[in-house]
C-alpha cells in the first residue's frame, strides 16, 4: 500500500517572491530526472557525483532554453531525509521559475508527491518512527519558543524513548504473568503477582504525570485561543492592532467593518496566543455580517479566553449586556476600552458579571501591560505551566496514553481481585499496543495515511 | 560607501509553513557564526570543511538546547553567489524555527542584510554587472514563461553583451574622431567622417529595433493590466472567479460586497495578465465603499485593458451608461454577463460606445474562450508581440537606451552639418556613458542603492 518504488517531487518552500525556492525529488530515478534537465560544466551523471555535494548550473527545457540558474543538492540514500536518493533543486524563489521547473521534473519521470509523502517515506523506510514524523509538522507549525523546543525534542526521539522504555516494562510484566499461567503448579503467583501489581501502579503514576503535563504541552503546541468579542465599534479591531502594533485590520468609523474573522498570533512571555477578532455581535439583516456573527459566537464557544470589549465612553447597551451574559462563568475578562475618554457609566454596573475588569485605551496603549498579565494568568489557571518538559502535546498521543492508562487499571483490578491472570494479560497487551501506536510500531495504515495527509506539501 | 567588510544574514525563503526554510549568511565571518551555533558529528571548523559540501547537524542555542535539525551548505568565495564566503542554513520552514535561528546568527556576529544586499555584493565584487543584478529580481517576479525566459537571458548576460559590444563601437568612433581633431593637418576628415556618420546611423537602427520591441518586453515582464469594471452586482467577482476557476473572491447577493481591490494573475497563451476586480462603481455614502470606488476609478485609468461588465438580464442603468462613457475610446471590451438569462435590453443600445461586445455567462462559463481571445488581441494591438527576443523590458534600461539614441542623433546632426567634431565627440561619449549605466560601468551610487532597495529580503 505504500508505494515507494516511484520517484516523487514537490515544491518545498512557500509560494511567494523570495531569494530562494526549493524543489525536492526523492526516489530511485531522482538523478535521472536531474540529468535530463540540468546542464553544468561537468558532464558526469549526477548519480556519479559526490554525495552531499552542491552542483552549480542551469535548468534547461526540452528545447534547450534556460529556465533558471540553480544549485543542486545531492544527498544519496540511505543517508538522506527519506533514506532514498534525494535531489534538491534550489532556484530563484518566484512562482514562474518554481512551477516551470516542477513541470519539467514531472515530465521527466517523477510523480507529484502527496502532502507529507517525503516524511512518510522516511517513516516507511525506518529512518524515523511515527512520533518523530508527527514532530516534523509540529516543528514547522510551532507558535512559540517553548512549542518549538518541545517539538524538536520529540523529533530527536525523546517521547519515543520514554514510550519504548515503558513498552519494554510491559513486555516484562506479560512474560512474568505468563509464567504463572503456564506453570501454575510452581505456585509462583503468590510471589510474583504483588510485585507486578506494584510495578503496574508505578507505571500508572508515570502515565499520570505525563497526562498532567499534557494540557500544558497542548497549549504550548496549539496555542491559547483568545476571542475578542464585543458590540460593533467597541474597538475590537483597534485592540487587535494595538496587540500587533500594526495595521492588520482595516479600522474605520463605520460599525460592522470587520466582516471576516481575523486570526493573529502573538506571544506573551513565550506563550503562543491566537487572537481572534470576531465580527461585531449584533442583530443584523445584512447577509455578509450574519455569517460573521454566527462565526463569532462559535469562536467564543471554542476559545480558551474571551476578551469582552466594552466602550466605556457610551452608555451600556442591551447588546453589551447580552454579550457579557454569554461570557459569565467562563474564562473571560471585561476590557473597558477608551479609558482616555469621559466614562459614560459606572464600573460597578459590571461587577454583577463576576469577571475581572481592566481599563485600557487601544488608541493610546494605556493598560495593555496589565491586560497581557491578566490574559497570561487566565491561561495559567487552565493548566498552562512553564512546561518545556511536557512529553505529550499531540491530541492523538494524549488519547493513546489515556486509553493505555485505563487498560492498565483494568489489569490491576483483575490482579487485585484475584481473578485469573489471563484477563490481566489481555489488558496489559492492549496497553502495550496502544503505546506502540504512538511510535507507529502497532498502528493501522489508515491512521498513518490520515496523519500524513495533514502535512504540508513538499515535506 | 559599500561596506562589504561585515557579515550579513537574512531569511531567503518566504514566510509560511513549508518543508524547507533557508537562512543565508555571507561575509568573512560566515563560518565563525556557523561554528558558534552548529553541532554535528564532525568537530572540524566549517571553514576547513570541503567547499560546496552539505553538512548535517543541529542548531543549538547558547544553553546548548536544540533549536532545529538542519543541513548547512558551504559555498566558499569567490565561487559563491556573493563571491564571498557563503553559508546557508536549511531548516524546517516554520516561522518559529527561522526566526530563532536568525536571532542566533545575528547574536553571533552577523548583521541583518538590507533588501538585495547579497546581490549588491555580487555586483560590487564584480561577479555580475548591474543589468544582471536587476535580472535577478525579474526572474523572481516573472509572471509568465516568456517573462522568465527574457529575465534568465538577461541574467546570463545577453543584454550586457549587446550593450558592451555597442560601447566598444562607440569607443572606436570616438578614437577615430579624435584622430581628425588631433591631426587636422593630415586632412583625414574627408575620408573618415562620412564612414562614422554611416556607422552611427547603423547603431541608431539597432537601438531603434531594441526600443520597438521594448513595449512588448515590458508587457511580458510587468504583465498586461486588465481592470474589471461595472455596477454593483453586475457579476465582476463571479467573472474573476470564472477566470481563476476558484472561489478567491467572496460572492454574495448583497451589492457592494467587494470592498478591497483584488488583484489576481492569469496567463493567456503565455501572456501574464493581472486581473483587477474593482469595487462596484456607484454613488454611495458608505465610507468604506467610497475608498473602494475611488481606487476602482484609479485602476481604470492605469489599466491596459478595461472589461466593462454589464448585466444583460436587467435594464441598462444610468450607472452602466456612466461607466461605458468612461471606457469609450479606450482599450475596452463590453462584457455582457448572464447570457444564460432572458435579456432585458437590445445589444444595439450599446453600439454607440464603439467597443467590441462579448456575451458570456460567468456562472456557466459560456463565451469565456472568445473573451480571452479578445483580451489577447487588445493586448497585441498595444504592441505586444511574441517577443521572447526583446532585449529591453526594464523601464530604466529603456529610458537609458532612448537617451543614448538621442545623444547619437545630436552627434550625427553635428557631423552632417559639418560642425567641429569636438561637439560630436561629447555627444558620443554621453551615449557611451548612458549605455554604461545599464551594466553599471558608469552609474551613480544613489541609483545603485535605489535599484537594490527594491529587492526582496534575503536576495
Amino acid at each position: 500500500m505504500y508505494d515507494t518504488t516511484d520517484t516523487i517531487a514537490a515544491i518545498a518552500t512557500p509560494l511567494g517572491e523570495s531569494g530562494i525556492g526549493v524543489i525536492r525529488i526523492s526516489g530511485s530515478k531522482a538523478y535521472d530526472v536531474g540529468d535530463a534537465i540540468f546542464q553544468s560544466k561537468s558532464s558526469l551523471p549526477l548519480a556519479q557525483r559526490r554525495d552531499r555535494s552542491i552542483q552549480y548550473g542551469l535548468i534547461v527545457d526540452d528545447d534547450g532554453k534556460a529556465v533558471d540558474e540553480v544549485i543542486l543538492l545531492i544527498m544519496k540514500g540511505p543517508r538522506s531525509y527519506t533514506a532514498e536518493d534525494v535531489l534538491e533543486i534550489q532556484c530563484h524563489g518566484g512562482r514562474q521559475s518554481l512551477s516551470e521547473i516542477l513541470g519539467l521534473v514531472l515530465r521527466h519521470g517523477a510523480r507529484l508527491a502527496n502532502p507529507g509523502e517525503f516524511t512518510q517515506r522516511a517513516f516507511v523506510n525506518g529512518r524515523i518512527d511515527l512520533a518523530q514524523a508527527e514532530a516534523v509538522m509540529d516543528v514547522i507549525q510551532a507558535k512559540s519558543a517553548q512549542g518549538l523546543t518541545s517539538a524538536v525534542s520529540q523529533l530527536e526521539g525523546r517521547l519515543s524513548r520514554v514510550v519504548g522504555d515503558m513498552r519494554l516494562h510491559l513486555t516484562d510484566f506479560i512474560t512474568r504473568l505468563e509464567v504463572t499461567v503456564d506453570y501454575p503448579e510452581e505456585d509462583l503467583e503468590e510471589i510474583e503477582v504483588p510485585d507486578i501489581a506494584g510495578a503496574i501502579r508505578d507505571m500508572e503514576r508515570r502515565l499520570d504525570d505525563m497526562l498532567a503535563e499534557s494540557k500544558s504541552g497542548r497549549m504550548m503546541r496549539d496555542g491559547v485561543m483568545a476571542a475578542i468579542a464585543g458590540t460593533p465599534n467597541a474597538g475590537k479591531s483597534s485592540l487587535l492592532n494595538r496587540f500587533l502594533e500594526t495595521e492588520r485590520a482595516i479600522v474605520t468609523d463605520v460599525p460592522g467593518t470587520t466582516r471576516d474573522v481575523i486570526e493573529e498570533w502573538i506571544s506573551i512571555q513565550g506563550v503562543p496566543i491566537c487572537l481572534v477578532d470576531t465580527a461585531g455581535i449584533r442583530s443584523t439583516d445584512d447577509t455578509v455580517e450574519q455569517i460573521g456573527v454566527r462565526r463569532a459566537k462559535e469562536y467564543m464557544d471554542r476559545a480558551d479566553i474571551i476578551l469582552v470589549v466594552v466602550d466605556q465612553s457610551r452608555p451600556l447597551q442591551e447588546e453589551d449586556r447580552q454579550i457579557l451574559e454569554t461570557a459569565k462563568g467562563r474564562q473571560a475578562l471585561i476590557v473597558l476600552n477608551k479609558e482616555d475618554l469621559q466614562p459614560a457609566f459606572k464600573t460597578e454596573e459590571l461587577q454583577s458579571y463576576g469577571l475581572p475588569i481592566l481599563s485600557i485605551s487601544a488608541s493610546t496603549g494605556a493598560g495593555m501591560g496589565a491586560l497581557k498579565d491578566a490574559m497570561l494568568s487566565l491561561a495559567l489557571k487552565q493548566g498552562l505551566t512553564a512546561a518545556q518538559s511536557a512529553l505529550l502535546a499531540n491530541t492523538r498521543h494524549i488519547e493513546l496514553v489515556r486509553q493505555s492508562r485505563e487498560a492498565l487499571q483494568r489489569a490491576l483490578d483483575t490482579i487485585e481481585a484475584g481473578m485469573p491472570v489471563d484477563c490481566a494479560i489481555v489488558d496489559i497487551r492492549e496497553a502495550w499496543e496502544l503505546l506502540g501506536s504512538i511510535t507507529g510500531d502497532t498502528v493501522h495504515d489508515d491512521i498513518i495515511e490520515e496523519i500524513f495527509s495533514r502535512f504540508c506539501l513538499g515535506k
